[in-house]
């Protein structure tokens, strides 16, 4: 039988502001990529959102970022690897409390906003990234994008990989994401999002911008929580999955 | 034969700007209060000092304060017990993964600044703050003043205290610390620090301001890094307990 | 003929957060509080909100705050007299840019949050904010509570002071308002904050939470923005001012 | 006569931490890159620094950066050009509050760190600078290196544009800067760099790395401030350069 994980970023507010239905998301997510306090999430937020996630069942890992609160981690910046690779460390280590202190532990660590897209390329920021992974300990699994730098890098030092992949993204023929600002990178329509995951879940595969069917091995799929009706979509979707014959479960 | 601890604020500088000679310091003390970011004290700087101390055999302590740099934890802030227990526990797990990595481990707790001296009085912060290292895990000890809420409500939580005192303050017939704004509050002329030093260490007590003899009982001393000069009081004051054959050790 | 302003905090969004619907406040109120970037407030959303400010003859003001974005500016500190001065002035120059060039000007000052309550008692907090509206160069009216140390202050200083009421808190037999925490402090029936908003502009008095009526001279309301519903509550409010034959102007 | 502007950055602390001298160095410097909060500079040291500057009849200008304290704004970052114009003239508004109340004005603005590296080339950002600087008002000079993308944007914008030499810098045939990690890319020795500061500022021109004399006009030198014997070797430069019949004043 078929598995697949459904992944989102929670957490993301700050003080005052909230950003993501964290509850809600929490009944339908299997793994909560936590925000830890450099692009978002305050120590109270990281708090409730371990708790919840650690009864519910749900698996925490830790979204890391750059420093970078007014630009919401969307903004590359050119930090250097020393530096990176502690900050990565000490995001981990912040969370770690609170997952621990709800009966959990971090689970695995994925990059968040324009490190998450640096690491794609940069091998100098990926093998950061992957440094600080080692620096905080436990030899944690590192969630990104199949054919990134960062899942190359980890896997040669011996850290789990897992691969993911967006079923409201448009693909190239070479299995890669089509570039946000071209035209028909993102898809909106609902039902053509549901479809797509359970293709993606189902036969490891997906049809490209070009119509081409292409290959995309993915064990967990990335959800958006930051939109109206992100919510209702993932239900309707993991719904979906399940009636699909695909067990939605954290990655093994 | 008495023993005594030494202990300072050490990695205390932010991005480009250094304080404390941490070097230096930590040669001389036994215990590092580290800063963890949120007065001072960025991941790279934890890291460094951490390895540091723990090359030293100098225990390692999370130096917790208020979020303000700007302020450098010196402002005193009414922030909710929840928040405060929360970004307690924030602090400390990020120490902890550099001191783990480092090969040590956290082994107490200390506020900084404006908390150090709001906890004193302040109950409600003080519980927060002791919730906060009760949520971090181990059951840390906390080091603090001696009669503060903070070590009454530490110690009756059932976590173990470690009361400290300064050869550079003047203390009243009470036995507390003659406030900073008050004539001879602060003692400047190095012999007068090194003696009394040696004073409390010996006797546990100290001269008051008012001439009398009054009891200090304290298993820490607390050394300042900041000012010129710091990093050569601290060696002589050390050589000179040794010498009136005082053990200088990390208190047990 | 009775006028009335309404005022209302705006652009207390930080980045990727937003907080209140500026652009369809600013259709309703005659003075818009602007966030300067110290509790909210980026330069992107101070330039978006002056810029739908000035269009729409909408007063700017500054709306200062305690350098706490973590806390929203909610939490008390103690900030030393010059550089509460400074940071005042500093928030006031940022936002004289983004006013001056949408064609207007910063015309009036109002604490947020923590230290708006904190400058009713606190005098010598108070006399800093004053002290940076003077440093911040034109004399320009602080809005306040009435009988705050602020507004005393600030008019014994030569500045304009503008009183402002709040028709959804509830009073006191003095005029002061119930502190938050108390049974019936905050109003939130729609309809008896509409009527008693009319009643404070037209007879300068209010019904206490008592049952009798206590004067309240305020040229100024105050709204909230940061509730569902606020803007509908706000027009309302607006509309039957002026059904009530109130002019709704910026005070003068 | 030929005349020379010497400029340093200036105000680089923050809070409890120091890096420049400036009082000394104010006592040199005809220009002050005065740090205006970004990636240091306080409120209150915003304004000691001007009401030094003016005082001494030094000139005050804007050294605005990237956001980044943790950084000290020396890496780079994607910041969008609306954000970073915003930004840029946030900082302008701010620091102009402490000129004017020091009874001075903003007469400049030069970038900091990264953000002036980037302008070298990044046309993008480059715009973004000059579109903050006209946000800000009026039409302030920039300060920036010869041949870079942001003098060039300034320039047909309609700004004055006034370039700076490095007296301590090695230079290529081309009469750019020899990138620092190269071998010989700093000038350290304290009679080499005054006497090239004599040459720039005579002769237009400077000895390159390689031999050849290459022309590079400026009509202001950039002195370091944040190094051990930094005002030492400025004082003696100042002195070498009157000795050698240069006028030293802030540039026209």
């Amino acid at each position: 039988m078929t598995s697949i994980d459904l992944n989102a970023d929670l957490g993301e507010g700050f003080g005052r502001w909230r950003l993501t239905d964290d509850e809600r998301l929490l009944s339908v997510v299997t793994s909560a990529n936590v925000a830890c306090g450099f692009h978002a999430g305050d120590a109270v937020t990281m708090r409730r959102v371990c708790e919840l996630a650690a009864e519910r069942g749900v698996r925490i890992g830790a979204q890391v970022s750059y420093r970078d609160l007014a630009g919401f981690g969307r903004r590359s910046m050119d930090v250097p690897p020393a530096e990176l690779a502690a900050e990565v460390a000490y995001q981990i280590g912040a969370l770690e409390v609170f997952a621990r202190a709800a009966g959990s532990k971090v689970a695995y660590v994925k990059p968040h906003g324009a490190l998450y897209n640096r690491v794609v390329h940069d091998v100098e920021q990926a093998e950061a990234v992957v440094g600080g992974v080692f620096l905080a300990g436990p030899e944690l699994p590192v969630l990104g994008l199949p054919g990134s730098r960062l899942l190359e890098v980890a896997g040669k030092a011996g850290l789990p990989v897992v691969a993911e992949a967006f079923a409201d993204r448009a693909y190239t023929d070479e299995g890669t994401l089509v570039p946000r600002h071209e035209e028909g990178a993102v898809i909106t329509d609902p039902e053509a999002v549901v479809t797509r995951s359970v293709e993606l879940a189902c036969s490891g595969s997906v049809q490209a911008l070009s119509g081409r069917r292409v290959e995309v091995r993915a064990r967990s799929l990335c959800l958006h929580g930051d939109t109206p009706g992100a919510v209702g979509l993932a239900r309707r979707l993991r719904e979906r999955l399940e009636a699909s014959g695909v067990r939605v479960e954290a990655f093994a």
